[in-house]
């Protein structure tokens, strides 16, 4: 079994624990605990909306040391990256660098988000096993809690797939029929060999890179059939 | 040139409005416009924090129409994924297949976000050349639009590289200095050569899966030799 806990650190805003009930929810993850934190969390239901229930369950605790008491593998989150590479202690991997790990992993993760203000203290990244760090821009690296909650769950829930599209996508026999009609229709029109094969690679190109669906296969396919046998579709 | 436009339309609440123009110069995006905002946008600059200037250099429009004049390709996001396969409107693409396209991409994206509410409607959606979905949990599908964004923009400036991990990462010789150092020390007990190999290599996999730096790779290094040496460290 894996599993994980979010773990915010001296939140010190109500609109960021809701809304880190709602990326939660949103991907699929649902146990948080707090610890110390300093709002009223009374007040996280506005931004919180249909995840209401993750911060009802919430537990609340007086020390970090407490939330990963039953905690196999605790993950620190950062902003602050080190300046110099002998910082081994603020040393960090990536969201996907993460999941990757995380999706192969058995267990408890602790994942630590910290104050709005000063994120984490170093005291409190030395508590846990790694460190991960989103890619930003130097101009302006510090994201808002709750964005970098979006940001590391939706890597986490994408790599485990406890997150994915659902959808209907062409297979290759759908897209090789949609060739083959098109390789009909050139050749009747009587396009010389380079051409058409020209032509049909660009088709595949762009059928490729559009991730058609299976839907949108059988009308192309429909509109090439059409195209092609256009004397069997003229009016009497 | 690649360029990218976020066009956010019918903003209903300032804080949002902030939160997208934080999230962008977190990942080093900077041109907004804003279709028929709702919301009083001067109290956005709460929410926006550091990106402050994004929201003052942001155009406010009228129309989508207008928005979409000088975009070479409109993208719009939606959480109301298609219900039916019928139904092609909104047949979607993830993030990171989007992400995938735009790397390659030349000229101008126009990236949609809708209001708050009701998203984008099938009118506006239909102005544009595909929509994006981010995976999301059935139980809650519907992000706040400020966290979508966070994770579209994040996908975005990870597949150009616009925003990257700076870290000096252990190449192939430190890692084979590592291992050759560990290789000297076990012979030197006399390990046997089956469970010499096996502890080669699960020291091979446990450096792997953590992403050594480059620092820590000499720290360990410097650990072994120490270790391999011990009598050269004995007091005289």
């Amino acid at each position: 079994m894996r599993e994980l806990r979010v773990i915010f650190v001296g939140c010190e805003k109500p609109e960021n624990a809701g809304f880190i009930c709602r990326v939660m929810k949103n991907f699929g993850f649902h146990e948080l605990w707090f610890v110390n934190p300093i709002a009223d969390l009374s007040l996280a239901t506005i931004t919180a909306k249909h995840a209401i229930d993750i911060l009802k369950n919430a537990k609340k605790v007086a020390s970090l040391h407490e939330a990963l008491k039953d905690v196999d593998i605790a993950v620190a989150t950062t902003a602050t990256r080190p300046k110099s590479r002998r910082n081994i202690l603020r040393n960090y991997i990536t969201p996907r660098e993460f999941a990757e790990n995380w999706a192969q992993s058995r267990g408890k993760t602790g994942l630590l988000f910290g104050r709005e203000g000063i994120g984490l203290t170093n005291e409190e990244i030395s508590m846990c096993d790694f460190v991960v760090s989103i890619p930003t821009s130097e101009e302006y690296p510090e994201m808002n809690v709750s964005h970098s909650a979006a940001v590391i769950l939706y890597e986490l829930a994408i790599a485990e797939e406890r997150v994915k599209a659902i959808r209907e996508m062409a297979g290759e026999q759908e897209k090789q029929m949609l060739i083959n009609i098109l390789k009909e229709c050139l050749l009747n029109t009587s396009m010389p060999k380079h051409k058409l094969e020209v032509a049909i690679r660009v088709f595949r190109n762009v059928i490729g890179r559009s991730y058609l669906s299976e839907r949108e296969a059988k009308v192309m396919i429909g509109v090439f059939r059409r195209l092609c046998h256009q004397k069997d579709y003229l009016p009497s």
